[in-house]
């Protein structure tokens, strides 16, 4: 049974076809985040610390580290992007204890990451690409790591799920000729968004499964591109993560952690109360009235996506006795939420066997 | 592709390998619903009349019948059990138009049901029993309709997954002896809580694939069976169905609604909302409350497992272009509910390729 073993100083955590899934929490990456990359530019890391404590809190199993920055006062990120990675990894892995993944695209920030991170970090990424094969493969050979192998190639990304296993096999191979093991590559084979192409979800669980029973190696993919440009996108997300489970995905780079009740949306709470001519106590605090008018929280907590994976750890009998399950959820449901527990059938086919 | 045809006086639903999931409404059902045979029992038809038509509502493609009473005027259920079926299949099929499942263990009963359902009802259910064989199957025969074929035999439930595989091939083997084909059977290969069987989910998900797969048959199940006894029931069912769904499963019987808000609950809220001084207009009514505090509907709505559901098909390709996910999700989701869609990796890569 494949084993990845990704390591912090003192934390484990092991990707693995008999193992809980493995949630690599993606969101300490500048890339598209313009406040956040201003905020690095300025040398300001609170949104970096929030985010690391946030995804453990939330059950993330590594945290992917991204410094993609692009600089107003430098354009370089071969400047810029290696000794950003560098404090952002001593940065996390002095606030938290899991394992990192370290991300990059820029060939000297991988190797700053992987300078400074302690323990075994995984290395994000190699692709098919022959320039990146020859870069990325002896630096997850010169210190021993795991690596993502995302299953594209100088031809781009093929929308033909036999090709994206030839390119994941072929990284396999050249790995091997480094002497990297198949159980330290976890080729994520690429999610398309179902919007776009309809049969996306069918060629993840398929490459998911060959990756699996042909090649012997753990796989991941950004899950949350699976529902890119839709409507209700944890509603996808949360059906897609247990499906991939099940065909054997064994981890995803995705975000743990659901954002916490905006200001506006309490501003318009605030407004339909005082439209009703309901007057609140003065000194009621924002978090205090979320709660009690239901919007959720101010704060961050885990996201719908990690009930999602919990439970299909259950039912892939990845959580022994389902203890995982029963403290997961110990809050006593709501009265109107409880499940029904009567269900006349279950009742009627016990006593009718 | 094996295709159930099920049918009322005017719709058809199919059971398919590639058709959207079949949800099969278990709602009117009195076995273990105590309030509702006595409502029954007292000629009280409110419930099935609403159960009809919010399970429709929410979306559901089958009506489950069920009229297994013990009345305490009359306890045997050969003597009431069969006037009942009749009276609610003709009123239930008076109020809704969706094809309806017959579904009794006393034979009378399944007889009645069957002459006056109109069109083609499914039939609930066969076992591998020597008895219910020699008593079910001609009337499948007679009626020329599909039949639920349960795995249990005489010697009851096996915990083997082989030995119920082993069930249903004997039940489609006997039916063929009838002439009745393999594509009129849809098989349940009993889903046990995994509560008390850590391999119940694997279970299932392998039976379902060999069901398909060796025997060509189309499966159901008594989905909230696998969440029996565990605390937070949706969240095990919401994961259970779309992995049952990728591993190949057809349909299911359950309940296609949420319940509406309790009123205990709505009692609880409105005390914490007076014991902080809180004023409430005097002719709000309590749907208005609840909207207000977030506690949801009075009314029953689709529950969470057929959002899970439409995801689903929408990730086996079996929700062309998304359609029925769009129309399902078309109202504008609030601020903070909004899924991210800036996600750094999907962009980082698309660039990246």
């Amino acid at each position: 049974m494949t084993r990845t073993i990704v390591e912090s100083k003192t934390k484990t955590a092991i990707i693995g076809f008999d193992e809980p899934f493995c949630v690599i929490g993606e969101r300490i990456n500048p890339t598209g985040r313009k406040k956040l990359a201003a905020e690095l530019e300025a040398g300001d890391f609170s949104t970096v610390e929030s985010d690391a404590l946030a995804q453990v809190a939330a059950g993330a199993n590594i945290l992917d580290i991204n410094a993609g920055v692009v600089y107003n006062s430098n354009p370089d990120p071969n400047q810029t992007e290696p000794p950003l990675m560098t404090k952002v990894v001593e940065l996390v892995q002095g606030l938290v204890d899991i394992p990192l993944c370290i991300d990059s695209s820029v060939p000297g920030a991988l190797e700053a990451g992987l300078a400074a991170a302690h323990g075994r970090p995984l290395l994000n990424s190699v692709t098919g690409e022959e320039e990146r094969l020859e870069l990325v493969l002896p630096l997850v050979k010169k210190y021993n790591v795991p690596v993502v192998a995302i299953s594209n190639d100088d031809t781009g990304i093929s929308e033909d799920p036999d090709v994206r296993f030839a390119v994941a096999k072929k990284i396999v191979e050249r790995a091997a000729d480094f002497g990297i093991p198949a159980h330290d590559i976890v080729v994520d084979p690429l999610v398309m968004p179902i919007g776009a192409m309809a049969t996306a979800g069918q060629q993840v669980f398929t490459l998911v499964r060959r990756l699996r029973d042909e090649l012997g190696v753990n796989t991941t993919c950004g899950a949350s591109n699976i529902s890119f440009g839709l409507p209700n996108r944890h509603g996808i997300n949360n059906a897609f993560l247990p499906m991939a489970m099940g065909a054997g995905m064994t981890s995803a780079i995705m975000n743990p952690i659901a954002l916490p009740v905006k200001q506006a949306e309490i501003e318009a709470k605030k407004a339909e109360v005082a439209a009703l001519g309901i007057v609140l106590p003065e000194d009621m605090d924002d978090e205090t009235f979320c709660q009690l008018f239901g919007l959720g929280s101010t704060k961050p907590k885990a996201g719908k996506e990690m009930e999602a994976i919990r439970a299909a750890n259950f039912l892939t009998n990845n959580d022994p006795h389902g203890g995982d399950w029963i403290r997961f959820n110990k809050a006593p449901p709501k009265p109107g939420e409880e499940a029904e527990g009567r269900g006349g059938r279950g009742g009627r086919r016990r006593r009718r066997a």
